[in-house]
């Protein structure tokens, strides 16, 4: 029985697992802060590898992180929450740790692998996942095989261009789709208007997503007219993604997506406004993710599983 | 030897060559006007093909078509210059009418295929081809295969939403690629300014890309920010692609690309503009296909190709 270390690397989390290549249920499992005062992040994460690791070892460590990295390489080009880490050789680093075979992916893509195999894409061959939470991130999956490009970097479905000169994001690009369709830039959106005047229940300051989405289930106008913002916007991205992938399955996953069923409703209604062919939506699935907080973890095992397959 | 029929279907033209399997140099062509007053295109096309089917027949008839096409089931949902053929059983028909093993694609995806295998993209694995001319196609390559998508309809590159609520495009819906950076999307912007009263080398009526082009070399301010406008929308929509697909080349073919400098200048620094990471553009080859008006010809020998490398 070959094992697997899977790896969920958070901006606030990082989650390490044991599983037996075949089982989705963990054998162990551990979840820590990614940082910690005075603590240096990949001295906490082989730690919470240590935690878990089994006298006779383990045939695989598959690490999900976040941001743009080169699964090839396994450097990690830069994590939006741990500083530190430029150009950071996170595969090279946990193999010389541990002498086990490491593999490196995007979260989003890996969650993509973690819906395609365990979770609402069982038996489609080509799928496109889209998390929108705090960021917007998304993998795809052709003919049964996680798209990664020339250098792994594929995939980057949030920083699609909705709306030239936009607002700023994450990335220092302007009008990019997570800089619109985000938790935070729905939130940023009902702070502007609160700021130029607008009536709302909810009062101007440190707004969450998740705050406006509480809102909106209130019947407050301004908190549905920003989820009807973004689900325009990103009904707008989904035409692209269609025209570009023609998958026959569409996952939606992150909190966002899960907060509003408005959202959801206007996403569609806006991608059918903004398609070519109506053969684009044929037979075409739209539904939720169904790992949750899982996916990453989740997504990890299964590229563990892919790497040992290959052999 | 495998002998290959290979066709493409233009508005105005049809093309048909009789290739020896391992041989891009036709042992037979022909190239007929699509339309014929009183003759129905279908007839025509099998006429074309009659003329260069040899006695002991082929293996395989490959077409290239315009418009959303199913590969597999060779039905041409529409195709612009062609208003008879909506739901089209092209493959169907000519089967029936040949008893030959036929196969459809579209052409712009075709066209990557032949750029990959005989033009500017050879030794390339992940490719992304667009050209744009009247219309703006494109065509992926991953990981040295032609990313078709669940019904056949991937690559659309054209139809990407680059200016929200912005001009109509040739499918009817608004503010896509091809109706901001065609050639008669540029040609239609220096009406509109020659409307307004800009001046110019150049009189409002039936401009075409071409005489803009011609009006931009001889250095008329508005030609040339048409180009630059153009230019800039592509880069965006190229920064899109880069995100989506991360290819190792960027071959641009179409009249277009080839009639100003200025836009392929433009569209470089645009891209830099919008894209996430720098890593994006690291080694990446940014180009200008080779095989011209050939492309969905040599495109359609390859899916021949192909076809018989199955076996």
């Amino acid at each position: 029985m070959a094992h697997i270390i899977a790896v969920d690397i958070g901006g606030t989390q990082i989650r390490t697992a044991l599983f037996d290549s075949n089982d989705a249920n963990p054998r162990q499992h551990r979840r820590i802060a990614t940082h910690a005062e005075g603590e240096d992040p990949f001295e906490r994460l082989a730690a919470a590898i240590e935690a878990i690791l089994p006298p006779q070892g383990a045939d695989v460590i598959s690490v999900a992180a976040p941001g743009p990295l080169d699964p090839q390489s396994g450097i990690v080009f830069a994590t939006p929450n741990i500083p530190g880490w430029v150009e950071f050789p996170l595969g090279a680093k946990l193999e010389q740790r541990f002498h086990i075979p490491t593999r490196l992916g995007n979260d989003a893509n890996l969650a993509a692998l973690g819906e395609w195999r365990y979770g609402a894409g069982q038996g489609y061959h080509d799928l496109l996942y889209l998390t929108i939470s705090t960021g917007i991130g998304g993998g795809v999956i052709i003919n049964d095989r996680l798209l990664l490009g020339a250098r792994g970097l594929a995939g980057e479905l949030g920083h699609i261009t909705v709306l030239p000169d936009g607002p700023l994001c994450s990335c220092g690009q302007r009008g990019h789709l997570e800089a619109v369709a985000s938790g935070p830039a729905i939130a940023a959106y009902v702070n502007e208007k609160l700021a130029e005047g607008r009536a709302s229940i909810l009062q101007p300051g440190h707004l969450t997503g998740r705050q406006v989405a509480e809102a909106a289930r209130q019947g407050d106008e301004l908190s549905r007219e920003a989820f009807v913002r973004a689900g325009e916007y990103l009904g707008q991205a989904l035409a692209d993604f269609l025209h570009m992938f023609n998958p026959s399955i569409v996952i939606l996953g992150g909190g966002v997506t899960q907060s509003s069923a408005l959202f959801i409703e206007t996403l569609k209604v806006s991608a059918r406004r903004h398609i070519m062919d109506q053969n684009f939506l044929k037979d075409l699935v739209i539904t939720t993710a169904t790992l949750g907080d899982n996916a990453g973890l989740i997504g990890a095992l299964v590229q563990g599983q892919l790497k040992l397959e290959e052999k």
